[in-house]
């Protein structure tokens, strides 16, 4: 089934930074939306291009043939799909959800099941890219679920992000985002390790950086995050609050699937560390902190 | 003082896979060539390219005024370099010596002082780029020394090199190398963890690849190194035992300073393990075998 771009309401949850880019795009696309988030000023922007503010979230889920969700915490997508008062207990059948948290395998499976029961389809669907890659819709979409369901809303992920695939079945999106954040979190311990060498053995870390960042040890975090690191610059591309959030899932799907991951295990030891010293909401490069405070 | 091509011989000692295809650039260039390494038979593609054998190091230091070497390990840079019979006792004052393995920066220190007693200039220029950026002429070179020694050698590194940078005095190069082993020893942990995870979830690793490889998790070794691992082929680019010198030296030096170094010591005891495993002779990407027998 094809949706028709004139007749589909989009229902969308969750209004925070990458939220509201992702819910303009599918606006200006001429898509008519419906949205709640728990603060309504978050929400401005956005009514005053066109979408209808709804009171809660059941009202929502009566409205929308299509809701995609981008909140917080694996526990806030669980409330929001499962509850009562949440989206698969108010939705009519045959409409499509899609969750773009970054959330649990096991959580996604879950309400893939639930909503099957309902005759609703559901996707996991996280993404990665960050704020720029919001709000200039080239966000990567890694999903799980059906084929079918997946090619069908397709044309609408296609207005947010560039690099959509479907990886598997329920849950597989959330493993992939799994994936990606392991792959980051080792390298950030070697990003930082590099660095701190660098200033101790009196270097210039940006002078070895142009040694280093085109070969074998070249990544996108040693291009885009040591050069903040040398800059004292900790703003948060990524928090690492929500960092902590990532790979605390990512060390649960691993033990549960009785693998090793001690690289993962120590950089979400050392950003723990940095949470007590009250950096949760700096920026994931502040983690040469650790490094430098010893 | 420029050198002039006609007249400068340059001596060149060991010749592995890298150091042949080094010297066989410089023969190409019109330079004069000398040449020594451990095992005869691996000068003779030079030698019929015109290069011209020395028996002993002392001998090929006495008829050089540039002096290279890329030899196995800082005990036979410091055997080549101080001993009695080795190259600083027996070459001229005005001698250019430039050791291109990847060493010690102590050791580097060393050489450049004893070097600068005899009236030698020193330089420590350790390669990244491996067999096919040096084959292709397109090695980075991480330059520790003297500035107007460095301007002096640089058109000869530059028929070796394409990415050539001065980083500091005596050791800088090998420093600066040691930043480059630093960030990719964590990282080689995330990678493994990412394709490893991958597999136990029942993700297609090649195809969780395609997401995530273009964003922020993305490396070099992401990209070059997991796919030999999805593939199961562990061939050499760069081995696993030459990995765990440099992760020593590199960790040796960080404790030397007082600096954490928490991934490179965790990469280092996988790896010491993978030898033991007798894996040493493989590339570093076999470390994916840690995790999948586990």
């Amino acid at each position: 089934m094809a949706l028709q771009k004139e007749s589909t309401v989009i229902g969308f949850i969750g209004l925070g930074v990458m939220g509201k880019s992702m819910a303009s795009h599918l606006l200006k696309h001429g898509y008519r939306l419906r949205v709640f988030t728990r603060t309504k000023e978050k929400a401005e922007e956005l009514l005053q291009l066109g979408a209808v503010w709804k009171e809660t979230v059941a009202e929502l889920a009566r409205e929308a043939d299509v809701i995609l969700t981008m909140v917080g915490y694996p526990k806030d997508v669980e409330s929001i799909y499962l509850d009562h008062d949440g989206i698969l207990a108010n939705a009519k059948p045959g409409t499509y959800v899609i969750d773009m948290t970054t959330s649990t395998p096991a959580l996604a499976e879950k309400i893939y099941q639930a909503a099957l029961a309902k005759g609703i389809h559901a996707l996991d669907a996280p993404v990665s890219g960050g704020d720029i890659g919001a709000k200039e819709a080239r966000l990567t979409i890694m999903v799980g679920g059906d084929e079918e369901v997946f090619q069908t809303v397709k044309p609408i992920l296609e207005i947010m992000g560039k690099n959509i695939i479907l990886q598997g079945k329920a849950g597989a999106g959330q493993h992939t985002k799994m994936c990606n954040q392991i792959a980051i979190a080792s390298n950030m311990l070697g990003v930082c390790e590099a660095i701190n060498y660098a200033r101790n053995a009196g270097l210039d870390p940006a002078t070895v950086l142009k040694s280093i960042e085109a070969g074998a040890a070249g990544s996108w975090s040693l291009s885009n995050l040591a050069p903040r690191m040398i800059a004292h610059n900790y703003e948060p591309g990524f928090y690492i609050k929500h960092f902590i959030k990532d790979m605390g899932i990512a060390l649960d799907a691993a033990k549960n699937m009785g693998i090793m991951a001690p690289g993962l295990e120590l950089a979400l030891s050392l950003y723990q560390e940095m949470e007590k010293m009250g950096e949760d909401n700096s920026g994931t490069q502040a983690l040469i902190k650790w490094y430098s405070n010893k």
